[in-house]
C-alpha cells in the first residue's frame, strides 16, 4: 500500500489533489476500482472518464481534473508502466546458467550471465551471447549465432545456421530457418530444391509466437534491424525485410519479395513473390499485393490498389444494385423494352 | 466380434432385422465395408445409402429401412461414438503422476491424480488442478493457475500468470500469454510497450493447435466459458471473447476487441481492433470486420456488410461486365459517340 | 579454393573461358562478389547479368557468354546445388541412435540407423522406420506408424495413431492429429463430438512449419503421396488431399473437403467444407472457394469464380466510378434531373 503522493514522487510527476489517498493496485481504466490508480494516455480517452472508479489517475499535463487526485506527467503510459511494475511486478529471476537438464553441445559457447533452461537444446558449433535467456524446450540447431541480450521463449526452433542480432525477442513456438517451399516439376513429381541458405535477424527485432521465417535457397532470408513481427506470420525464402517494419498477425509474404524501411503491413495481408514494397508504404488489412508498391504509398484491397482508388471503388460498389436499377429506369424512360438493347 | 443385437442392447436402441449378423468394425458411411457397422446422422445423408456396403446401420427413429439390419436410436451420432469406443477404443491410461523426467518447480502444486509427462516444465508458484494431463514438452510459466480436469497437449506454452478454468482442452503448440503487439514510435524506432497483463481462459474452453492468445497490456485477455477456438487463430491483447463463441481456423482479432455470447466467426475472418461483435452475430468466411456488429447480425465480405447487402452486391458484381455493355448500347441508341459524354 | 575447371569437371559441364580462375564461394546472382561462382537458371534472369560481379557462372547450354568464364550444363540449378554442397556443405551427421535423454516407450520399435534426439518422446506401441530422424522435442503419441527415411523436425507433435509414409519431411512445430473442430449445440452449450479417427500421410509428402492437420471424426484425414504443404496451413478433419498437390502457406481447408491429383492452391486461400477440387485445378491467392471446382479449372476471387470471369469482373470494377459518372451524364443529356428517375 502506497499513497498517491509517493507514486507522484516515484514517477517525478506533479500531484494535484489529496496525496494521502492510499493506493493498492494499478489497473486499466475500464477495470479500475476504488483503491486503484489508473491512467489516461491522451484526451481521446476522456469520454471514458465519467465511468472511471479509480481513486487516482496518471494523466498528461494540461488535461482537466475532475475531483479525484491526479498525477500530471509528460508521458502517462511510461509513468503507469513504472507504477504497475512497482506495485505488481515480480523481479526478473537472476541468470540461471546452463540447467543440468538442458542439452548443450560440447562445441557450443554460451556467453556470460546467459540462462539455458531445462530441455533446451543447443547444437554443434553454435554461439549464444551474453545475458541471453534460452527458455525451456527451445531447439537451436548447429552453427547458429545468437547475439547478446536475446530472449527466446519456450519451444521455438532455430534451424542450423540461423544468425540472430542483439536484443532480439523470439516468442514461443516460432520457427526460423525451415526449408523454403521450393520444388521443380520433374516426370510427374514435385522434386525438392535443396534450401541451402539461412536466416539472418537484425538487432532489436521481435518475432511473434508461431511465426515462420523460411531459410533462403542459396542466400539468407533477412529481417532488418528494429522490425517487429506479430504472431502467425509467414515470411518465405529469400525475402529481405527492411528496417523498422511492422508486420501484423497472419500476414504472409511469398518468396524473394522485399520491403524498404518503416513499412507497415496490416493483418492477414498477402504479398506475392518477387516484388518490392517501398519505404514507408502502408498496406491495409487483408490486402492482396500483386505488384511493386512505391515508397510512401497506401494500399488497400485484393488485388491491392492505392487506397484512394480502392475507396472510390468500394463506395461505388455499395451503389451497384442502385446502378442496375438506374439503367433499367433509363431504358424504360426511353421506351425500350427491358431486353431491347440486348436484342439489337 | 459382436452381433448387431449386442450393439443394439449396448446403445439401448431398437433392432430391426437380423440381430445375428456379426460386426467386426465401425466405420464412417463412405468407408464402411461388409462386416462393418456405420451410421446415418439424419435424412440428409440418405442419398449416400445406396452406395453403402455396411452390414448394419445406426439410424434415427423414423428413417426407412432397406434390407440390412438397423438399430433405431434417438441420437445416432452419440450411439455410434459409443460403438466405436467399444470396438476400437483404447482406454485412457491411468494417471501418470509426475514423471521423473518432467521439471516441476518446488513451489508448484500439482492436484490429485494429475499427470505431468516427460519434459513438461511447471514454473515457480504455479498450481495444477486435479486430474489434469500436462503432456510432454508443455511449458507452464510462473504463477499460472490451471483448474481441474484440464488437458494440455504436447509442446503448448503458457507464459507467466496465465489462468485456465476447469475442463479446458489446449491443443498442441498453442501459445497463451505471449506479449501483445504494442509499440510506440519514438525517435525513429518502435519502442516496446511492456505487456504486463495476462490471459484468462474460462471453463470448458477448447483451444486449437498453433493458436495464439496474447497477454493484455495492463489487464487480462479473456476467453469466456464454453467458447471453442480452432487451430491457427490469433487473439490480440486485451480482447474479451464472450461465452460459447465458435472461432474457426485462421481467424484473427486485433487488440482490444470483444464479442458477446454465442458469436460465430468463420474461417480466415479478420476483425480490427477496438470494436464489439454483439451476441449471436455470425461472421462469414474471410470477412473483414471494420466496425461494431449489432447482436444477431450476419456479416459477409471485406469490408464486411450485413449479409443481405453483401449478397446483393455480389449478385450485381457478376453482372458488372454486362452493365458496361448496356451503357455502351444506350449511348449508341442515343446516337452518342462512345466518348461523347466524356467530351462534354 | 578450387578452380572453375575443377568445378566444371565436378558437374560434368562444358567450360568456356579461363579455367584457372580461382573460386572461393558459391552465391546467388544478386549477392555474388569477385571470387564467387553463381548461376543463371534460365534466360529470364539474363537482365540481371550486367550487374553480376561473380567471377564465374553456371548457365544453360545455348546462353550467350559475356567475358567471365562459364560452365555450360543442361540443368544449372542442379549443378549449382552440387557446387554449393561441395564448397559449403556440412556432411549430414551419422545416425545418432536413441539419445539417452529421449523418452522411448518400452513397446515402441525403432528401425535400423534411426536417430532419436534428446527430449523426443515416442509413445506406447509406435513404430519408427529405418534411417528416420526424430529431432529434439518431437512428440509422437501412441500407436503411430512412421515409415522409412522420415525426418521430423524439432517440437512437431503427432497425436496417437498417426500414420506416416516413407521419405516424409515434417517441419518444426507442425501438429498432426489434433481433434477436429466438431461440436453439437445442446442445451445452450457446444458439446464436443469425440474425434476418433486419425491422420494418414502418404509417401514423399512434405509438411511445413506450424501446419496443422486434424484427425478425422471416425475415418482418417488423408494426404496423398507426393503432396507438398507449406507453413501455417490448416487441413480440417476428414479431408482427403490427393496426390502431388501444392498447398501454399496459410491456406485452409474446412472439414470433409477433398482434392484430386496435381491440384495447386495458392497462399491464404480458404476452402469451405464438403466440396471437391478436381484434378489439376489451380486456385489463386486469397480465393474463397465455396463450391466444387471442376478438373483443370483456374479459380480466383472471394467468392471464387473461374479465372476468366473474375478477371472481367476486376477489370469492370476499376471502371465502376466511371460507370457511375456515365449514368449521371446520360441523365443530364436526356434532360433528367439527377434524381428524376428515382422519383418516377
Amino acid at each position: 500500500m502506497v499513497t498517491v503522493q509517493q507514486l507522484a514522487d516515484f514517477v517525478h510527476g506533479e500531484l494535484v489533489g489529496n496525496g494521502e489517498v492510499p493506493i493498492a493496485r494499478a489497473r486499466a481504466l475500464a477495470e479500475a476500482r476504488p483503491g486503484d490508480i489508473s491512467f489516461l494516455e491522451n484526451d481521446q480517452h476522456l469520454r471514458e472518464l465519467p465511468h472511471c472508479r479509480a481513486s487516482a489517475l496518471v494523466i498528461p499535463k494540461g488535461l482537466p481534473v475532475n475531483g479525484q487526485p491526479v498525477i500530471h506527467v509528460a508521458d502517462p503510459l511510461a509513468a503507469f508502466v513504472m507504477i504497475v511494475q512497482l506495485l505488481h511486478g515480480r523481479p526478473d529471476p537472476p541468470p540461471h546458467g546452463i540447467d543440468p537438464k538442458a542439452c548443450v553441445h560440447s562445441t557450443a559457447t554460451i556467453g556470460p550471465d546467459a540462462s539455458v533452461f531445462p530441455f533446451a537444446v543447443i547444437g554443434e558449433g553454435s554461439t549464444i551471447g551474453a545475458r541471453c535467456r534460452i527458455h525451456s524446450g527451445v531447439s537451436i540447431g548447429r552453427y547458429c549465432c545468437i547475439g547478446d541480450d536475446v530472449t527466446i521463449y519456450p519451444n521455438s526452433v532455430l534451424y542450423d545456421e540461423t544468425a540472430v542480432g542483439n536484443r532480439v525477442i523470439i516468442h514461443a513456438n516460432a520457427v526460423l530457418g525451415a526449408d523454403g517451399f521450393g520444388y521443380r516439376h520433374h516426370e510427374g513429381r514435385h522434386v525438392k530444391v535443396p534450401q541451402l541458405g539461412s536466416v539472418e535477424i537484425g538487432d532489436d527485432v521481435e518475432i511473434g509466437a508461431c511465426t515462420t521465417i523460411d531459410r533462403g535457397t542459396f542466400q539468407a532470408t533477412r529481417i532488418g534491424e528494429g522490425t517487429k513481427i506479430d504472431n502467425l506470420v509467414q515470411i518465405g525464402h529469400n525475402c529481405r525485410i527492411g528496417r523498422h517494419n511492422l508486420l501484423v498477425s497472419q500476414m504472409g509474404m511469398a518468396g524473394s519479395s522485399s520491403t524498404g524501411d518503416f513499412v507497415v503491413v496490416a493483418g492477414q495481408v498477402g504479398i506475392v513473390g518477387h516484388i518490392h514494397i517501398g519505404d514507408q508504404a502502408i498496406i491495409g488489412g487483408q490486402a492482396g499485393v500483386t505488384k511493386d508498391v512505391p515508397a510512401g504509398q497506401r494500399m488497400l484491397g485484393s488485388p491491392a490498389t492505392p487506397e484512394r482508388e480502392q475507396k472510390r471503388i468500394l463506395m461505388s460498389l455499395e451503389k451497384l444494385p442502385e446502378i442496375r436499377k438506374e439503367i433499367r429506369r433509363l431504358k424504360q424512360h426511353l421506351g425500350l423494352a427491358d431486353d431491347s438493347l440486348e436484342d439489337k
